[in-house]
């Protein structure tokens, strides 16, 4: 029966849609793998073919029918790549690279954010920006400083899981500084969005040393909580579990528990993924874990394809087009955008100065912007501090950073392989 | 970071409520085969209690945030089921009980269209229902005949699924009575809705012999040749596919494969999960089917759960209340219909002559309506041809036999066990 009365997306459209990710992400993941490329980089670009701007076979903008429907499933495939790299994960090797983690994760913040607000006073200067009101240059100086912040760890992840390297040195302070730096991110988007209110309307909206400690403590509170309770709760949970019978009952609970907590990472503030992230370093030290991490691959592999589908789905390709005059100054800011993105990130991994570690892995690893950077993108378009071609500019910097860190990776790695080897080989 | 700036229902409230739905899915589960019941009852129970009427943790009415996403992939949820059924189920066998699943669908259809018929044309006598213009009423009693019409296959596959019956003669007769039921569902669902047109209306829509031939001729076609293609290329494909080395991609393209099918038979007016279905008897024939089947079951544990849940939450509990007098006319008709849809199709088990196969089973498996039912009640509520009231009555029949199927047909199963045995030690 054909009829659908209840939903403004029919579901034959649905079901299609989704085959037509499902077939793209394989096909386009065998090519790359064939070039000898990560098969994420592969998703991408069919991502970049099946979205809006090409073959508009599934919805890839904000507001067209059933878009909602694959932007949640993106987010909950995303939180399954992480819940699953977290069971990969081992908890005391993350905190034994701590303090190295951490200094990557500041140097990769910090840099970024001083090259993205020189950029734009030179632009300005230049006149790039076009007519603008000079007070409001330092904001929007700041707001792309902070969009060239936050890794979007869910990229580097894929690829180091792609190219088999999770369980490198180098790839535990990836992931370590891409918590932290999440942490760092949320700072500095208190302080942009109170910021632009304060700008925009005359506000005091109240940014205080207080509100930012605030909300710090509150983030490394939730990790730090979350991780101690759950690994006591976890082992309790689960052994209750194991007395059940209903069929899929040890996946659906461990699917669950990763889901709240990315919740409750959301509620601190913090993104969701890394919630589920700490959820799979928590189960990774039940004695279920390698039976779930088993269950949890198929699911894995239906859900986190739709994820970076829907990230190539969002590039507008016509950006791209160097023929269409009015591109030229975007390409020009984004350009630069990209190289102080690049730049300023690949330097994080200089801080390191563990043997037998590759800089450069650590540093191309931390490069991709991924989603985070477009949320504060929207942010600036939304709020007004954007214009709809600095939008245009810094959605492209956020691609190119996306797009350049797989190939890199994996040419880097194999690179440093003799050098940088398995961490299994060197610990006791 | 926190900013959801593109989604209507923000993401971590959608995260919640998918961690809800498996949390209480399980936990339903478990305690409905504790107490001796299959699983899928505690899911629909569950659904209830989870639903917009009791706690509303769930979004479980058309139009409420979320609503669209959760009831796409309750459809995604009952096609892996089907497609999960289909790669059990043998096609020969299925054939070779071809002439017994058709009698039993044409009288499943005839006797309660027939009941629901002449219950309606008493509701007019005994002035329940309402003020209606005497000659509206013959297409109200057609409408709702039609509303009893439909099997809904999804509840008892699951049941024959959770007690281990699928293998029996008995289950594979009522899966294939519900494939033709389907055919003539939609034979009856074109009749109708021009029926209502050319009443509503006053224009001719044009039901005509050859147009009823025609849909009909479009819907075996389908099946004859999805099978046959389907036969032909699976095992090329497949055998391509085995060449492929990227993760998933024996998973993704049998998934992929499903949901094509199930869009094919939208296409030619067929509901998708026949398609679904039709794809599992198709690939069952390939030497990877195993394999798939493997790999398909922790992805049908997360799917399809949200199927029963949003099934369950649909219904509104309030109706139940007999201390609201105003409910009193509504479940005195619901209870009449109910009456109607099970002896209607109780009925055609008796068709069956065969030795050692329970007639009750058939007649039992044939009774739930789901979502088929309420596809057919919102039509008319839509068309105008119901009054809100004669909506809800019909409502609380289709659930009624959505309810009462599963531990009707446990206890059937139970009691002939001894007589129906399993096909597999009586064919050669």
């Amino acid at each position: 029966m054909t009829l659908d009365v209840v939903s403004s997306y029919p579901v034959e459209r649905f079901l299609l849609a989704f085959a037509i990710i499902l077939i793209a992400s394989k096909v386009f993941g065998e090519i790359a793998e064939r070039i000898k490329q990560p098969a994420v980089l592969g998703e991408l670009v069919a991502g970049m073919i099946i979205g809006g701007s090409v073959l508009a076979l599934v919805p890839s903008i904000a507001g067209q029918p059933g878009y909602e429907t694959f932007h949640l499933l993106a987010e909950i495939g995303v939180a399954i790549l992480l819940f699953e790299i977290g069971l990969e994960t081992n908890l005391s090797d993350l905190l034994r690279l701590g303090a190295t983690s951490c200094l990557v994760a500041v140097v990769g913040v910090v840099v970024p954010f001083f090259l993205g607000f020189i950029s734009v006073m030179a632009f300005e200067r230049y006149g790039l920006l076009g007519e603008i009101n000079p007070i409001f240059t330092t904001v929007i100086a700041i707001t792309v400083g902070a969009t060239l912040t936050a890794t979007s760890v869910g990229i580097t992840a894929r690829v180091l899981s792609d190219i088999n390297r999770l369980q490198t040195e180098e790839a535990r302070i990836i992931l370590g500084a891409a918590v932290i730096d999440d942490i760092v991110g949320l700072i500095i988007l208190g302080i942009v969005s109170g910021l632009i209110a304060t700008t925009k309307e005359g506000l005091d909206t109240g940014i205080s040393l207080a509100n930012i400690g605030f909300v710090t403590l509150k983030a490394f509170g939730f990790l730090v909580i979350a991780i101690l309770i759950g690994n006591f709760a976890s082992v309790k949970l689960f052994n209750l579990i194991e007395k059940m019978k209903v069929r899929g009952v040890l996946l659906l609970s461990a699917l669950s528990f990763a889901l709240i907590f990315a919740v409750l990472a959301d509620l601190v503030g913090l993104a969701p993924i890394v919630g589920a992230f700490a959820a799979g370093l928590v189960l990774a030290k039940t004695n279920q874990f390698k039976l779930i991490e088993d269950r949890l691959k198929p699911v894995s592999d239906v859900f986190t394809p739709i994820f970076f589908i829907m990230v190539g789905a969002a590039v507008d390709v016509r950006v791209f087009n160097p023929f269409n005059t009015a591109n030229l100054p975007i390409l020009l800011i984004a350009i630069v955008l990209f190289i102080a993105a690049v730049l300023g990130k690949f330097v994080s991994g200089w801080t390191v100065f563990k043997k037998g570690i590759s800089k450069a892995v650590i540093g191309i690893g931390m490069i991709p912007r991924g989603e985070v950077g477009l949320i504060f993108a929207q942010m600036g378009l939304v709020s007004g501090v954007f214009d709809s071609r600095l939008f245009s500019a810094v959605t492209v910097m956020v691609m190119l950073t996306t797009f350049i860190a797989p190939p890199l990776l994996k040419f880097t790695f194999a690179d440093e392989e003799s050098t940088a080897g398995e961490i299994d080989l060197k610990t006791p």
